[in-house]
């Protein structure tokens, strides 16, 4: 697959294939509604990468990424280091008449800053946002937050300034010459769907699967 | 959702809830065989981390990753530069009776190391397997690959020396004094599957859908 290439002064300028390089901004922001999860990657002291899962939401033009406030990951943001979040979705397996021009459909923003740690009310309204997003409707049923879950706690907040957005679509692309042959192509798109509830056993007796669970599926 | 911690002088050794951390080897190997694209991380000569999606496979000990010659990804990793790969299945939203005990049931696999470019006999190999992983039963039908688009194409080689694995799976961890709220608990879980091919209007009359896509099915 043709992922959004590192850049040198900008960094998340797309250097190969431009048109699939996507400019529109409620493109951007569909990709990251669509996402429960970035891929937040960091560097150590040594120069290492990591790549970690994130629960992620979008809060306007910013990426808000919760966790753990004792993982490494959020106390290495602390240090206020560059970071680059990426998100995907391949939605398809674009089956082409070579193994060349074969392919995935897919959707991908790469964002790039420094994501800040929050704190106090700032956290308090980023941490419903990212339950409302994760959780639609769901946050009124919940038992509240205590203050040492809040503190245990991290979110911080990505501004969503510098980002690349990529987008695959469509069927396959192989050159005039490769069209006559009688090999089966096109697109087997892939789908993400919830599956059936499963109860919890320690539940007591009588507690209704609720509305907006039914909604999600 | 707990991602796997980057570590110190070990890289990858698990910081936060070690009891998510796995080290069955064909954990490991699932995983990865249920992956269609790894997130890589590399940092560029400012210390700028980027996560770019490939498209990816395992060979055995090593995960190959797979994109395009002209790509930076590609130039920057036949650099020799340490690399982080990381393969994440979201299989779960898991519904607690509060905010801080809801997570998300995941697999993870965080392999660090230096991702060496394939030539030769080597890459035409690596590439019968990602295609046959990424396709499984196509190749035989597909148009052989042309020299000048071997040439275009990179596939690097990650071994799998330093890896972590986590996992999380089952239902949410209340504390006891939670577990009498009338909340629904549980977990809903989610699945990835294709839908029904859609055909290149292109081809020519008559090629029938091969037996192998309806396998995938």
């Amino acid at each position: 697959m043709d992922a959004p290439a590192p850049g040198g002064t900008d960094g998340t300028k797309i250097k190969r294939l431009p048109e699939r390089s996507v400019s529109d901004r409620s493109v951007l922001h569909a990709i990251l509604d669509g996402a429960r999860v970035a891929h937040v990657g960091i560097v150590d002291e040594q120069g290492q990468p990591f790549v970690l899962p994130v629960a992620c939401a979008r809060d306007g033009e910013s990426l808000l990424l919760h966790g753990s406030s004792a993982s490494r990951l959020f106390r290495t943001l602390a240090r206020g280091i560059p970071v680059c979040a990426t998100v995907t979705h391949v939605d398809g397996l674009v089956l082409a008449r070579s193994a060349f021009e074969s392919s995935m459909n897919y959707r991908s923003v790469m964002a790039l800053g420094v994501a800040a740690l929050l704190e106090g009310q700032d956290k308090r309204h980023a941490l419903d946002i990212i339950t409302e997003h994760l959780l639609p409707g769901r946050q009124a049923d919940l038992r509240p937050m205590r203050p040492q879950e809040e503190k245990a706690t991290a979110v911080a907040r990505l501004p969503l300034d510098e980002c690349s957005v990529k987008v695959r679509q469509g069927g396959p692309d192989d050159p005039p010459e490769d069209l006559g042959l009688a090999i089966w192509a096109g697109v087997l798109p892939i789908q993400t769907s919830f599956g059936q509830p499963i109860p919890d056993p320690s539940m007591p007796p009588g507690v209704p699967i609720p509305d907006y669970l039914n909604d999600w599926q």
